[in-house]
């Protein structure tokens, strides 16, 4: 109350504003038009346009103002950061919002891993907007380290800081009326909450039928087609623009259109490298510009349109709206010269959040010995064939009795980590190209199980083994450890400062180079062997699954 | 669940739907584009768009389906009638949801009023969706039938299909801060829902400070000026189209934007005669084609952008929505052929509800004998000045003894209904025309007790007394009863048919002319006399009210 009479007073110029923006050339990304005025800031509220007074004032005198960036969907543990060090690289650069899934760290530690998010990003100037993840796990055919059903989504949507159920990915689930999964989207629904989807090249009926289930958005179009059917059904189109996952050229004539359902996306897949040197929602915004779109509508896309959706108080410069404002030189390179984010003008960001032990202590596999990864026998092996740059797999056959470099075929072993089971699965694989060395990590989609790819049986224990030493991470062994990032919040994220962790993977990449791997993104390629759920053959801890056969099924042909 | 499978079933072509549209020339209102093609629906809501078969089908082969209409503001009991009898009216013309601000009801009966309203509405195939009236009473300086304060607005805003605080008319209180007024806003927010504005001719830092406070709307608009900079700063612009409010013709400009914060809306200000000639926001619709606003945009002001702002899952054909489908042979015209509510063709709508008795026991005063009205002393009196086509009113003074017809001269009186105080307040009035009768109406602003306007002290006893007999309505007087229209729920609406209604207006009209009277509306005129917030002099049942000195004053300058 005593917070809204202050606003009031600011607003009608009895009190000073706690900070004023003056003269800025504002863009009203609702009226597509330039105004030229002051913004009065008080709390983390805008109190008014117009002609004001602040106790601090900022002169933005020939500079653009533009609400504070909204990414529509991530998961922020991809970036391996911290929400403090994400925020760090981001807020800075104008990206003020985030609607983020915790997909991984649910996967890891359930609803406790969700929480402590919460509560990190509650430290931090980014307003992080969580959803409920849909699916965890994903998939029966692997074993994760916690279960999310109805009746915990039911709680955890209740939760402050959560809007939504986050991308329901389970599909082929939603159209054959899965009872569990339609009961997590009834009980969203009716709570008021959002309902996102993903739902990669559906189509027709089928898509149809996705829809009428209440799913309202969807962030896999790969083509123009696909993503004007999914508008014209009332879905938003968030438009994914990654550092591997490029859609927005060939969506492009959808970005154009400037419509209220489309928005910029990041994914969660922007590498630590490219948000310390290109950036996060901002460089999306920039190559949208690039490409052609105009800046106003590609602002709406990463403002207004999320905002208006997802119902965040923000991504409009505007009275009563939180006052995240983003000062520009340049409107279409997005060259920023300040931020203000809940009326704090962003200067440095401190850490100001310590994980819990028990997220640093979620590796629990016993260490590895050789004969735990030996695969006993010969004969006609199903050869799981990796595809550059993409996360399906196919599947090759040929006589297989070990190991073999010579014709790239490598050893790819899963080891269960949350509940010491012991299972190890095991596969041959050709794409890695490694002559020799092993590579280990716990960025193993969705389960995040320890996943390896190694030319021998001893360096896949090596780097399994230092792994779980690390509590999780990244390693790189030949004979020795050559490189490593330990990521021992969770096995997904480092404790350590971006650039740090750039560095770092920089080492390990330079590494599995020369163990002569030429893929381009090893570490992203072998995050993606375990995921039992995109074609064609994967490897989990329970052993070679054949998706489309939704099962296990043995390394060699019977 | 079941229904949910059901649907799904449907959208995947599996089972035949209830109902399905055949080749509609669909018009899609996020993406401004014409789809030819079928709308299969299953129970209440769409299943799927594209090629379906039906249990029932609808061919629409060389006809327009556009979404049902969405009126995002009015005030039902305004029309006088039951809400079955307007649904009776509107629905067939293609109005299937509307936002209903139960003020008028409120103030004579309270919660139970609005409740009763809630419980009418489910019986009829109107969505019907209500906000808390913020303003009961809108003044201390009058005797209303009830109170809702910020904790019964916290405890209706619970109730179900109640979906925000209505207009905050009270905006010098907002801009003061007043306590209870804030207390209700916050209240509202903090729950997610909406919060609807008024704000007439609210310009610059007063205009800064009502919106800080987080009021999202305002349909008070009459130029285009006042109208961009509301949607400047972030206000949904609703313009008025009404019977006597017409301010779509000066807002042209802002309607033509296509923006998607404003909406068309009627204010509850359409006359049971226009409803029955001329429709509801279908006309408006109409009128905004007519005026050249791109039938599109038109469409997106009634549908899509009141859906998207008031959080209706309607205002768009597309799965997973109500099925409100309308049928035109002429899109300009909105030539309505066959409507689709709640996914159930549109046919006869008959009368499923009765008023409880306490509603229609709602008049409460004791017969009135001329001393009662007699007004004592002679002088230099303050007279009201009606001014035709206003609201509004001006203070003239003159020496006055008594009523006296030559120089138009007439009594008004304001007679106490809810609580039997006996309270009679009286006042000299110009500008009503009357050479002789009186008019008596329990339809008065904002607390809606007896209002009456006379020629003589006899005729205005008679008149109320009539009106106090038939438990409210219209009556007029010349001598004897001449013209009357019951209003015996809660005063304000009859429980007969529309057209019954319409013809004894006529014949009410026809009586008040023949005393004299030259008012285009005498009815809705004398309405507002007893309105103590809009300038200048008015009377409420405590007597004559200075609404600039906010004030009960003498009828004799002292």
């Amino acid at each position: 109350m005593e917070e809204l009479r202050r606003l009031i007073e600011v607003a009608l110029g009895k009190r000073k504003a706690d900070l004023v923006i003056k003269n800025a050339e504002i863009v009203n990304v609702l009226t597509e038009e330039f105004v030229k005025a002051d913004i009065a800031v008080c709390g983390d509220k805008i109190a008014g346009i117009g002609n004001y007074e602040g106790i601090k004032e900022i002169d933005a005198n020939g500079l653009y103002a533009v609400p504070g960036l909204i990414d529509g969907h991530t998961h922020l543990e991809m970036s391996m950061l911290t929400i403090t060090e994400f925020a760090r690289l981001v807020v800075p650069k104008g990206n003020t919002s985030v609607v983020a899934d915790p997909h991984e760290i649910a996967n890891v530690l359930g609803r406790e891993g969700i929480r402590v998010m919460i509560e990190e990003a509650k430290t931090t100037p980014l307003k992080v907007f969580f959803e409920v993840p849909s699916c965890v796990p994903s998939s029966p055919l692997e074993t994760s380290g916690a279960v999310i059903n109805a009746d915990d989504v039911a709680e955890i949507l209740e939760w402050e800081n959560v809007i939504g159920l986050a991308e329901v990915m389970n599909y082929p689930g939603v159209i054959n009326g899965d009872e569990e999964v339609l009961k997590k989207i009834i009980v969203a629904k009716s709570k008021g909450k959002v309902v996102d989807g993903h739902c990669p090249m559906l189509r027709g009926r089928d898509l149809n039928a996705y829809i009428s289930t209440g799913i309202q958005s969807d962030h896999e179009c790969i083509d123009e087609d696909e993503a004007m059917e999914k508008l014209r059904l009332g879905m938003r189109v968030m438009i994914r623009e990654g550092s591997v996952a490029r859609n927005l050229k060939s969506l492009l004539s959808v970005a154009k259109l400037g419509n209220r359902f489309t928005m910029l996306v990041t994914d969660g897949d922007r590498t630590v490298r490219d948000l310390i040197e290109k950036g996060y929602l901002d460089y999306c915004y920039r190559r949208a510009v690039e490409e052609g779109v105009d800046p106003i509508k590609a602002l709406q896309m990463c403002t207004i349109n999320p905002a208006e959706y997802f119902g965040i108080n923000a991504g409009l410069i505007a009275p009563s709206r939180i006052a995240d404002v983003v000062l520009l030189r340049n409107l279409e390179k997005f060259e920023v010269e300040k931020v203000v984010a809940n009326g704090e003008i962003v200067g440095e960001i401190e850490k100001r959040f310590s994980y819990p032990e028990f997220v640093k202590r979620s590796v629990k596999a016993k260490y590895l010995k050789p004969e735990d990864v030996k695969i006993e026998g010969k004969g006609v092996a199903r050869i799981i064939r990796v595809v550059e740059g993409e996360i399906v797999t196919e599947e090759e056959r040929e006589f297989v009795e070990g190991i073999d470099v010579d014709r790239d075929i490598l050893k790819i072993v899963v080891v269960e980590r949350h509940r010491g089971t012991g299972n190890v699965g095991k596969a041959y694989i050709r794409g890695f190209g490694l002559k020799r060395g092993a590579i280990a990590q716990t960025i193993a989609h969705d389960a995040h199980n320890i996943v390896c790819v190694g030319a021998s049986d001893e360096d896949i224990c090596k780097a399994v083994n230092r792994v779980i030493d690390l509590q999780g991470g990244i390693v790189v062994v030949d004979g020795e450890v050559k490189a490593e990032l330990q990521l021992n919040i969770a096995g997904l994220m480092s404790e350590e400062r971006a650039e740090v962790v750039m560095e770092k993977l920089n080492r390990i990449h330079e590494e599995i180079r020369k163990l002569g791997c030429k893929l381009k993104s090893p570490i992203l390629a072998l995050s993606f062997m375990a995921l039992p759920v995109i074609p064609k053959l994967k490897v989990t801890d329970l052993g070679l699954v054949d998706v489309g056969e939704f099962r296990v099924v043995d390394v060699f042909v019977s």
